[in-house]
C-alpha cells in the first residue's frame, strides 16, 4: 500500500491485520520526512530512532495479542507549542530552545496512550502568535503547494506535514484560527472544537475558552478519529465537557437533504476576501445545494467580536507573556511584545465590557442557528502569500494594520464560541489551496464534522491535487 | 396530613394520588403566610389569586388525565432577585421596587414547567450582596428560631419560609454563600451546585462562574428533586453543563463505609469560628465515623482562594452596577457601591493573576480529593447574629474588617468551584441552628447529596427542633 498518502482509518486498519506492520509504517514515513521535509520545514525536531523502538515495541503488542489503542502504530508529530515529555519543545522562541518538558501535554497524553508513535515536533510561530509559521529557532514553515508562500499558522508545520505524508494525523491549537487557517493554506482539514471539547491542560488560566486544542488530518473522517481520541473530560481542565471522547468515532454518514445553510463570503460585510478565494469557494458553497440543502445568503450580526476577540486575547498574552516580556524585554518578537502591552493596559472594566459584549454576542449567535443549521465562510481572506512577508498588507484592496486584521474571518469565529471546520474547497488560479470553515451552533462538534465529511465526499477537493513537493 | 410541614415528596405523592388537592395544598400553604409571615418577613410579594387559579388548573389537569410535571402542584416563592414574568420583582433595591420583568428567570421558567404553583417572591439584601437579608424596600428577615436574629441571606427569605413551613421547595443563588448561609442559620438544606449545573439566565456575563443557582429544600430528598428540575443543559447559557437534571431524580441512598472524610473546623486556619458553632459541629462529624467512613482533619490548601474570591467578585459587580451606580450614585447601599468601586480599581493583569491564582487553586484541591471523598466544615463562622447588625464585627475574638469577612468558610468554598451542601447538624446552646457544609470534588454533584441524606438520615437534625413561630 502507499503508506504515507493513506488516510489514518485505512492505515490503521492495515496495522490491525498485520498487513503492514508499525515499523514498516514509521520508516516509510521517516523516509518521506528525510526526502521532503527539508523543502518545507515543518518537522523542527525528529526523534527517528526512539520512534522507531516504540514501533518495534507496538508490533510486539499487536503480535503478542495484548489490546491496542485506536491510534495503534500511527506516526505522528506534536505541535512545538504541546508539551513532549523529554522531547525539546521550544515554543518557537530562542528562549525555549533547549527546553526539554517532564510532561506530556494532555493531548500528547491522549494521542500516545491511544497508540500513536511520537516521531518529532512540528514548526510554529514564536509562542503560537499569529498565523505564519517562521520563528527565530527554525526559521518558516514552507506551503507544499507552493514553496515561496506561508503554510499558515499557528499549526502551520502541522498542515504542512500532512500535505507531505510526513504523517497522517496531527494535533493543533487555535485561538484565532490556529487550526484552521494552516490547514486552508495546506488542503488538508483542521478542526476548531468547542472550548473544553479537547481538555486544555497544562494552562495557567484553566477557564479560558479563546485558545483550544484540537485535530488535523488530510480528511475529516481521520481528523475525526484523532479528536475521539483527544476529546473527553478530564479534571484537570475546570471547563472540560462532560461527553465522552468515544462519539466522534462513531460513522460521520448524514443525509444533508433539508439543512438550512447560510454563506456569508464577507462575515457581514465585516471582513474584505480577496477576489481568487471568493471565486474558488462559490463552486464549493454550489455543492451544498446539489447535496439537497438550502442555501441562503445570510450572517450572524458580529458586532462586538473584534472586541471581545482582540481584549481576551491581549488579557491572555498578558497573563501568558507578561513575566517573560520583564525578564527579557528584548527576546520576544515586536508584535508579540505590543499584544502583552495591550493586555497591561486593559483595565477591570474593559474586561467586564467585554465579557457582557461576549454574551450579547453569543445569544445573537445562538439565536441565528434557530433558523440555520450551519454556517459557511471562508476560513483565510487571502490565499497563501509570500513567506518573507511577516503578514499579508492588504486584502481586497484594503490595507490591514497589523498582523492580525488578516485573520479576522478565523479570529471572529473565535468569538462566538461555535465550532468551525476547515475542509479542503478548491484553488485560485495560481494553484493555492482554499478551505471552506464551516461553522455549527453551540456545542454541536459533531454536525459539523458530518456536514464536512459530506461535503468532501460530494468533491473529493482535499485528494484531487497533489502538493509540488511530496 | 400536615400539609405544611410534609416533605416536598410527600405532598408530590399525594397530589398525584389525589389525596390531596394543588387547591388544597396551596390554601393550606396561605393560611400559614397570613398566620406566621408577619412575624419573619420571609415572602415579601405574594400572588394569592393567581396561585388559587393556578392550583385549580393544575387539578383540572390531573383529573382529565394530563401529564403533569415533577413539582405537580407543589407551591414555591422565588427568590426576588430571580426574574418572574408579570409579578414584581425588586432586587431588594428601592431602585426596582416597582419593576415588572417581562420574561421569568431560567430557574422560574423551569420550576413553572415542572408543575409548580407560584405564590410570591422571597426577601433578598439589597442586589443580593452579602449574607444578610435586610433592605430598604421590604427590610428584614428574622430569623424564626429566634425573631431578634438574622435569617442569613442572599437567600435568606427563601430560607426563613422553608422553615417556617411557607412552602416546601425554594430557589436560591449563591455568590459567597447565598445558598448555605441561610440554610445553616434556619436550619434547613441549600446546596451549592458546580457551575453550569443549574444554567443562568438572564446573566449579563454569561461565562463567569461564581455565582451559581440551585435548590432550598427542608431535606436533602427535596433539595434534589428540586435540582432534577433546574438542572441540565440549556443553550442561553454558554458554560452549562450537558448532564440531565433527571440525574438528581435518583435515590440518593449510599453505604458510606469507607468514605474518607476530611473535617477542617477551621478551613486550615484560614478562618476563625465562633465556639459555640464548633461544639455543635463536633458531634455532627462524629456521625461519619459512625457511619463507618474514615475521618481525618485535613483541609487542601486555600492560598489564593481569598483574592480570587474577592476579585472576581468585585470585577462581576462592576460590571452588573456600574452603571446603576454611575445613574444613582446615591442609591446603591455603601458596601455595594464599594465594591463595585473595587471592581473600578481592577487592572487587567489583576484579573490575570486572580485566574492563575484560580487555576492552581483548582489543581490543589483535585490533588486534596484524590485522598479524600468529601470536606467537611462548618458553612457559617458564626451562629445567627442580631438583626439589627449588618454583619458581625468579630467573629472567635477576631475582628471582622468588611461585611464578607465572616463569610469566608462559605466564599472560600466558592472559589474552588465545587459543589457544596449545607445541611443541619444541631444547635447552639442558645437554641440557634448550625448547619455542616458538605464540599465534594469537581462536579461530583450527586455524590455530595448523597453524603448529606445519609447524614441526615442518622440524625435528623433538620426536622429534630421546630421554629419558635411555625
Amino acid at each position: 500500500m502507499e503508506i504515507c498518502f493513506a488516510t489514518a482509518r485505512e492505515l490503521r486498519d492495515a496495522l490491525l491485520t498485520k498487513e503492514v506492520s508499525a515499523r514498516e509504517v514509521v520508516s516509510a514515513h521517516l523516509a518521506q520526512l528525510e526526502r521532503v521535509n527539508p523543502a518545507v520545514n515543518a518537522v523542527v525536531t525528529l526523534v527517528a530512532e526512539r520512534a522507531l523502538a516504540e514501533a518495534a515495541a507496538a508490533d510486539e503488542r499487536l503480535a503478542a495479542g495484548e489490546p491496542v489503542g485506536p491510534l495503534h502504530g500511527l506516526p505522528m508529530a506534536h505541535k512545538d507549542t504541546h508539551d513532549t515529555a523529554g522531547i525539546r519543545t521550544t515554543y518557537g522562541s530562542p528562549l525555549l530552545a533547549d527546553n526539554v518538558p517532564a510532561q506530556d501535554d494532555l493531548v500528547v497524553e491522549r494521542a500516545r496512550a491511544a497508540g500513536a508513535i511520537t516521531i518529532g515536533k512540528t514548526n510554529v510561530p514564536e509562542f503560537a502568535a499569529g498565523s505564519h509559521t517562521f520563528n527565530r529557532v527554525f526559521g518558516a514553515t514552507r506551503n507544499p503547494y507552493d514553496l515561496s508562500r506561508t503554510a499558515g499558522g499557528s499549526s502551520g508545520g502541522a498542515a504542512a506535514a500532512l500535505a507531505c505524508g510526513l504523517h497522517p494525523l496531527a494535533d493543533g491549537s487555535d485561538m484565532g484560527g490556529s487550526l484552521r487557517n494552516p490547514a486552508s493554506f495546506c488542503n488538508v482539514v483542521g478542526f476548531r472544537p468547542s472550548p473544553g471539547r479537547v481538555p486544555n491542560w497544562p494552562e495557567k488560566a484553566g477557564w479560558a475558552t479563546l485558545s483550544v486544542k484540537g485535530p488535523l488530518a488530510r480528511t475529516v473522517a481521520d481528523a475525526a478519529l484523532l479528536l475521539s481520541v483527544l476529546a473527553g473530560p478530564d479534571p484537570r481542565s475546570p471547563i472540560a465537557l462532560d461527553e465522552p471522547g468515544a462519539r466522534f468515532a462513531a460513522p460521520l454518514e448524514r443525509d444533508l437533504t433539508g439543512l438550512r445553510v447560510a454563506w456569508a463570503p464577507d462575515l457581514g460585510g465585516a471582513v474584505p476576501v480577496d477576489a481568487d478565494v471568493l471565486a474558488a469557494l462559490e463552486p464549493a458553497v454550489g455543492v451544498f445545494a446539489e447535496l439537497g440543502c438550502v442555501v441562503e445568503p445570510a450572517c450572524p450580526d458580529l458586532s462586538g467580536a473584534d472586541e471581545v476577540f482582540r481584549t481576551l486575547r491581549a488579557w491572555q498574552f498578558e497573563l501568558a507573556f507578561g513575566e517573560l516580556l520583564d525578564r527579557h524585554p528584548d527576546q520576544l518578537k515586536p508584535s508579540l511584545r505590543a499584544n502583552v502591552e495591550a493586555g497591561r493596559r486593559l483595565t477591570g472594566p474593559d474586561l467586564g465590557r467585554a465579557e457582557v459584549l461576549h454574551t450579547a454576542l453569543h445569544h445573537r449567535v445562538r439565536e441565528f442557528f434557530q433558523r440555520y443549521d450551519v454556517l459557511l465562510a471562508p476560513v483565510s481572506q487571502v490565499a497563501p502569500f509570500d513567506a518573507g512577508l511577516e503578514y499579508p498588507t492588504s486584502v481586497g484592496g484594503v490595507a490591514m494594520a497589523d498582523y492580525l486584521e488578516w485573520m479576522r474571518s478565523a479570529y471572529l469565529v473565535s468569538a462566538t464560541g461555535c465550532p468551525a471546520l476547515s475542509v479542503p474547497a478548491g484553488f485560485t488560479p495560481a494553484g493555492l489551496p482554499v478551505g471552506l470553515q464551516i461553522v455549527g451552533r453551540h456545542r454541536a462538534d459533531v454536525e459539523v464534522l458530518q456536514v464536512g465529511y459530506a461535503f468532501e465526499r460530494a468533491t473529493g477537493y482535499g485528494s484531487r491535487r497533489p502538493p509540488v513537493v511530496a
